[in-house]
Parts: C-alpha cells; structure tokens; sequence
C-alpha cells in the first residue's frame, strides 16, 4: 500500500520533500480498524507538527481526519465491520491518514454521516471534535436545538476550519454568535455560517464590542494568537464566563485578569483523550452525533476546497495553501492515492 | 447602633487605627433584610481589604462573615421574617458585618444551622460557600454524599479556613484528598478535618507527590501563592482536569503548561455574584446545603477560637491573629459590641 510522509520537517511547504514510499498492509489487533482510507482534509495542525517534525529514520505519515471503508477489525471490535464507512479525526499518537489503509482505534471512530460525500464528510472530525468539546464540554453548554438561548458566543478568528463548526455549532444550541473576520470573503463565509454579528480582529475588538458587550460574553473561543487576544477576552467575558483557547501561548499570561470575575480558562486539544488514554470513547460518541447533525442538515460541511488525488505533489500544494494562513473552511482531498 | 472600621488602611493590625461610632439603625428597602449581629468571624481577606483601604471620609465598615436575627425585613422579602436566625458572608459592595445592626441582600443569606452556637455558625460561611463554588460549580463535582468515589482532589494549603471547609465537603462527596500542612498542629488539623494524606507544602510537592499522582489528580485547589504552585499543578492534575485558584497572581503565569492536557483553570472569588449581580440567588441557596449539612454533622464548624466580645480592641487583636499566616481553622467573635 502506499504511504505519504517525510523524513523531517522543513519550515515551508514550498521546500518540504513529501516522500512515497510502499509498505505492506497493516493487521488490525484489539481495538483497531483498519480502514481504507477514502478521502482526507489537512488541518493547520498539519503544517505545525510537519514544521516541527525532526529527522526521522522512518518515513513519519501526518494527517488526521479521514473518511473510509473498514476493511478488516480488530478481535475485540464489536460495533463495527468489514464495509462500514467510517469517519474520524484519531491520534496524534500514531501514523496518520496520508496513507491507503490506516489502523485507528475503535472507540474513536463513527460511521460517516450517510448523506454527504467523502469529501464533505472528510472535512469534518477534527474541527467538529475540537468545536464540539469546547462549547459542549468545557463551556458546559446544553446539547440541543436552541437549548443556551439567552448566551452569547465570541468567536475569534470564526472563518477557519475550528471557527466554520463552531458557529454553527453554536448557532444550532442557540447562542448569539459574534464573529470575527477580517477579509470581504471571511466576513461573507462566517454569516453564511450563521455569525449574528461580524467584527474584525485586525481592528481592536474593544472598540468594536466594549461598549454594548464589556462584562457580558459568556463564552469566548481564541482561535488564533491566544496571547494578543487573551486581555481584551478578560475585559468582554462575563462574570463567571469562561475563556477557551486552541492556540498555544508563547509566554505567560495575565491570568489574574480573570480573577474578579470569577472566571476561567479552559485548554481545549482534541488530541488529548487519546494520548492520556481518558474518556477516549467520547470522542466516537461526539462524532455519531456530529454525524446526525450533518445527515440532518442542522450543520453543513465546511469543505471549500477540493483536491481529486492524494500524492506527494498534491500534499504539498495542501499544506502550502493552508499555512498561508488564508483558508477560508476547510481543503480536502480525495482519493485515490497517486 | 455601634459600628466599627476604619479610615484608612495600615500595613499591620499591630499599627491599625480602629473607631467605633455611633450610627443610626437602618432600614431595610426592597430585597434587604436588617440583621443584628450575634457573632462575625475574621477572614484574610480582611485584612486584605483593611491593608488596602485608601483615606476614607466616612468610617469604613469591614468584616464579611455573620450570624445574626433578623429585625426587620425590606417590603419585597417573604421568606424571612423578624426574629428568624441567618447567617451570611454577605457582599464586598456594601458595609460589613462589624456593626450591630446589618443590611443584607435576603438572597445572600439563609436560615442558620438549628444545631450550631452562633460561634461555630460565623466561622463558615465566606469558607464554605468559597470551597462549594470551587468543588460543585468550577470542578462540576456532583453534590452527594460519596458522590465522586475514584476522584482525587489535592488542596494547597489544607489547614486555612477555606482549607478546612473543603476537605470536609470534599471527603463528603467522595473524593480522595491530599492536603497540605507544614507545622505539627497544621497536620494535626487537616487529617481531623478527613485529609487521607498530607504533604508539606515548604517542601517540594513534586517529589512527594510526582511518582505516584503524575496527571492523575483531577482537581487541584491552590489557597496559597498561586504563582509558586502552578508549575507544580500543572504536572499533577490529570488531562481534562482543573486547577482553581483564591490567591490573585502578581504577574503573568506560565499557562501554556495546562494546555496540552487540555485542561481548566478556575479562579474562585465567592464576592463575585454579588458583585456583578449574577446568579445572586445560588448563594442564599448554597448556604441552606451547607445549613443542612453542619446540622446533620457531615461537616464540621472550623472554629478554633473564640473571642467574646466585638470592640476595637478584639477586632485589633483578630486581625493581628489572621494576618500572622498562621492560623489553623477560623477566629470568631461573639457579640456584644462593647
């Protein structure tokens, strides 16, 4: 089977060496899958880890969500068998999805939403894990149709992949959603998301909000430069609100700026259930309803970019594009592989 | 009516100036009730706040925690009545409890446990409410006897009056607790109050603890120099989990070292509600769970002295107590103002 990766990161895209190499296929044990893999998206989360990957003596495979068929399943799988179509964003733990079959853990896993296509569905896990675990998990919001009316949702940095599932995520529980974007295209992309306001986070968000919103956002998700944004959140959250944040900080933070208010500050990483081996089953669960969500039309795909072959050549045109930090939703490509 | 406080602050208790003058008794509009005082506990924030007080014109009145009978109640109350016996922490907005004759927001406030001397009654409430909001509504522990059997909570600082209120509530809904101590009668105090270990936080609490609660503990408390803890909570709480704080930070702090384990951090500031007027009501409401459960014995008064009689004098010498650091479980004083 063919097998796309590198052998040590580069700080562009445009002069990383993706590298195919063949490998024989995997054999599931215990709780695995092994799922051929239909389609895939990259994430920024791509570009960061393949920036930082070291040299490596084997090929090291990225890529994360994943659309596919099962092909074979583990002695202790029960839920799931040979045909089903699958859908999940896995591990950071193991190889990734750039690759014709994957073995991914059962319990991470659902099967994909039925109505859309590999592609659409391709786009989805990750960011809707990550969008998902912060609104529903760590800003205890209620999970149902307009079950938080009445709260209010700012989401910096709403039209990249995290920020497109979020708001309508978000809109679909019944916040108020305000948006940030900065571009005519962005602006257009997260209303069409469902944002009830849009403000521009190239511009001081305190001007913009402060005057009707000081005190009284009761949620607010940093998606980009957690530090630049982190002291006007503390100034617009609500007593007892909640700060959530994706973007690791380069250096310490004004946390007491939170104190008065009684707030907090919740880390939101997809990637920790798996790697610390805690509520790893979560994430398949989320996923199902997720995949409800999107079969019933409640939340829409995000994919606007599509790449029909997944090869080295093609990869890399993927990752050039979304470390140009421009996306606007999400880059998927679709098999096969070559 | 007496009333004690100060006009203007003091680095040392010892070098304090406090008046006592002669009001005139309130009346109580809308929402209040007018109490008169029977007993008060002192709290550090007190001399918090005494420390920081700028030159007043008018005598500021201190002191937070109460317990006293109601006189008179504002049109708009209904659940309380003249000669119903309440105890309270009140609201940093409004003077204090070091006056005989009271105003106090009747949602603030509840009946006070039947079974408990007034003394006993005044140590608990800023305490109690303190660690409940951290444990019940920051940590999302469930409220029930044994209710979070496998759960482990470590609480820096264990011997203070927060300290005592919350390994009692904590070891009541079931968690495992580890707290901190460091002189003989501190240990002493923290096993009595249900501590299943003690750990001396002069010395380093990552080598006591590493080897065995490495991401393991699932809610952290910190009473104490948050600052000098948070490096060591961050090793510690399990991924997902919480680490709170009570202590404001006197600069920024390294909060990039939660995130990979996605985890939360909490402040807690029980003037908070009031403060800003949310969720007012939940206090009034906490303290008749925390009335039910000092009535029933699952928790215990933290009073460990008692003065009786309220003036300039006990006050002076309170504060001095509390601000020498080292006290183990609360300083009361029981009326009359004299």
């Amino acid at each position: 089977m063919k097998a796309i990766g590198i052998y040590e990161g580069a700080p562009s895209a445009k002069s990383q060496q993706f590298a195919e190499i063949e490998l024989a296929k995997p054999v599931p044990t215990g709780d695995d899958l092994l799922v051929k893999v239909s389609a895939i998206s990259v994430n920024p989360v791509d570009t960061k880890v393949r920036q930082a990957t070291a040299v490596q003596s084997q090929l090291k495979i990225l890529g994360y969500d994943a659309v596919g068929i099962i092909d074979s399943v583990g002695p202790k799988v029960t839920e799931y068998h040979r045909g089903d179509r699958v859908f999940y964003a896995g591990t950071n733990q193991r190889s990734g999805s750039n690759q014709e079959f994957q073995l991914v853990d059962a319990r991470l896993v659902s099967l994909a939403p039925q109505k859309l296509s590999d592609a659409d569905a391709a786009a989805m896990p990750l960011t809707m894990l990550t969008a998902y675990e912060l609104i529903f998990e760590k800003f205890q919001a209620k999970f149902g149709p307009q079950a938080n009316l009445g709260r209010t949702m700012l989401i910096i940095n709403g039209a990249g992949g995290v920020g497109s599932s979020a708001i309508q995520l978000a809109k679909w529980a019944g916040f108020k959603v305000i948006a940030t974007a900065s571009r005519p295209e962005t602006v257009e992309w997260v209303t069409k998301m469902g944002a009830d306001l849009v403000v521009n986070h190239h511009h001081d968000l305190w001007q913009q909000l402060g005057d009707q919103y000081a005190d009284k956002i009761d949620d607010i998700m940093i998606l980009h430069s957690t530090e630049n944004y982190f002291d006007v959140a503390a100034k617009l959250v609500r007593p007892l609100g909640h700060v959530g944040s994706i973007v690791e900080t380069s250096k310490p933070v004004a946390l007491g700026k939170l104190k008065d208010k009684a707030a907090s500050f919740d880390w939101e990483f997809m990637f920790a259930k798996a790697k610390y081996e805690i509520e790893v089953e979560s994430q398949g669960k989320i996923l199902a309803d997720l995949a409800k969500l999107l079969d019933s039309g409640a939340v829409a795909s995000t994919r606007t970019q599509t790449i029909n072959s997944i090869s080295t050549t093609t990869l890399q045109q993927a990752h050039e594009q979304v470390e140009a930090n421009k996306m606007v939703g999400k880059l998927v490509l679709v098999g096969p592989f070559n």
